[in-house]
């Protein structure tokens, strides 16, 4: 649920500015050292991956891991939001690019759209096992299951709360609706079938969940 | 989500009628597994539950599980549909009642007072748990998450269903509307906030859904 989001990811930055070849070095690592989180957890869970699971698959030494990060949860917070950004280059904004929700005056339109997207990287092979595998985590672990909505799930929902007040401002959606509420009748649908399997995700039932969350159930 | 639902155990009828002392002992041993397993899963989690763990905490042998179930998720399947079925005895309505989404003719009054006893049930300390440990079970157990999504939560989903229909038949809901895309417009948001922590849970909460719902969120 984090297609399009703020960027929020703390650089660290190397001391005394290092020579350049280093900085590749390091910049290598990282990444190796995110591919590594993720597949790990997707594949053995939360509980059973550990830093030196990490280091060992990344093949780098567990005090470089120790050096950046103080557990795996702050390593796969950072690996998540890494991947993020990956997608949101992906579909072509550019680095450092300020995230939000297109807005062309249409707000089903623009919901439609932003739903789309989300079902792709839902269902994207390098997202949903280590995704999975985090969630299942945030149920039974309710301290990081916090910390993971405040840093990852939370600034995407907040890009909705932003397009909807655009929408509010436009005489699209009514003033005294809360924001913040009403997205979830069309993100939390399509959330609990990827969660729970409980039905079919396509681009029909998210254009579908936009147009009764707009027009309601009752008659007009 | 399973406050109400249609009864779906499948009583296990013993040979030739035993003597009633021994039947009120079967039901005795049968509650206190049930009530262990339930027990035991909330706190190690579905992984670490075993039939010799249940067994032991339950104060019966092994054999006396095996006898009636093969597996920890059928004991667990049964634990939750008695849960369930305790949970509607609580509400007054007697063993054996076909259960349904009461309708007074206001859809959202009756769909307002399902989602309060589901929040009553999400957070009662009995369900919370062993809940919570499934369903992380489920994101990560995919043939066992389809299982438990058909057997328990599926038919609660249904009488939503009907109650919808109901009300396509009263004209308070557009005959058009798929009425099981439509349940989840205020379901999901509620069963997203107690997975995941997303947000806080209250009657004014899960009301605003139905309204939202009922009504849209652009102008009328």
């Amino acid at each position: 649920m984090a297609t399009i989001r703020k960027s929020a990811r703390t650089t660290t930055t190397a001391p005394e500015r290092p020579h350049p070849d280093a900085t590749r070095r390091s910049q290598r690592s990282r990444q190796a050292i995110y591919d590594a989180a993720l597949a790990l957890v997707g594949e053995v869970g939360y509980p059973k991956t550990t830093i030196e699971g990490i280091a060992a698959r990344a093949g780098v030494g567990k005090q470089t891991i120790y050096r950046w990060w103080s557990s795996k949860a702050e390593v796969l917070l950072e690996a998540f939001l890494d991947l993020g950004e990956q997608a949101v280059q992906g579909q072509g904004q550019g680095q450092g690019a300020s995230y939000a929700i297109p807005d062309t005056g249409d707000i089903a339109a623009d919901l439609k759209a932003v739903l789309r997207a989300t079902v792709d990287q839902l269902y994207d092979p390098k997202f949903e096992a280590p995704s999975r595998a985090l969630a299942a985590e945030g149920l039974v672990n309710e301290q990081l299951g916090r910390e993971f909505v405040a840093k990852l799930l939370e600034p995407s929902l907040q890009l909705h709360v932003d397009r909807l007040r655009a929408a509010q401002a436009a005489g699209q959606v009514r003033p005294e609706i809360d924001p913040r509420i009403a997205l979830e009748l069309f993100v939390s649908p399509l959330a609990q079938r990827w969660l729970q399997h409980t039905g079919p995700v396509s681009y029909d039932y998210t254009d579908t969940l936009v147009d009764y969350a707009l027009h309601g159930l009752a008659p007009r």
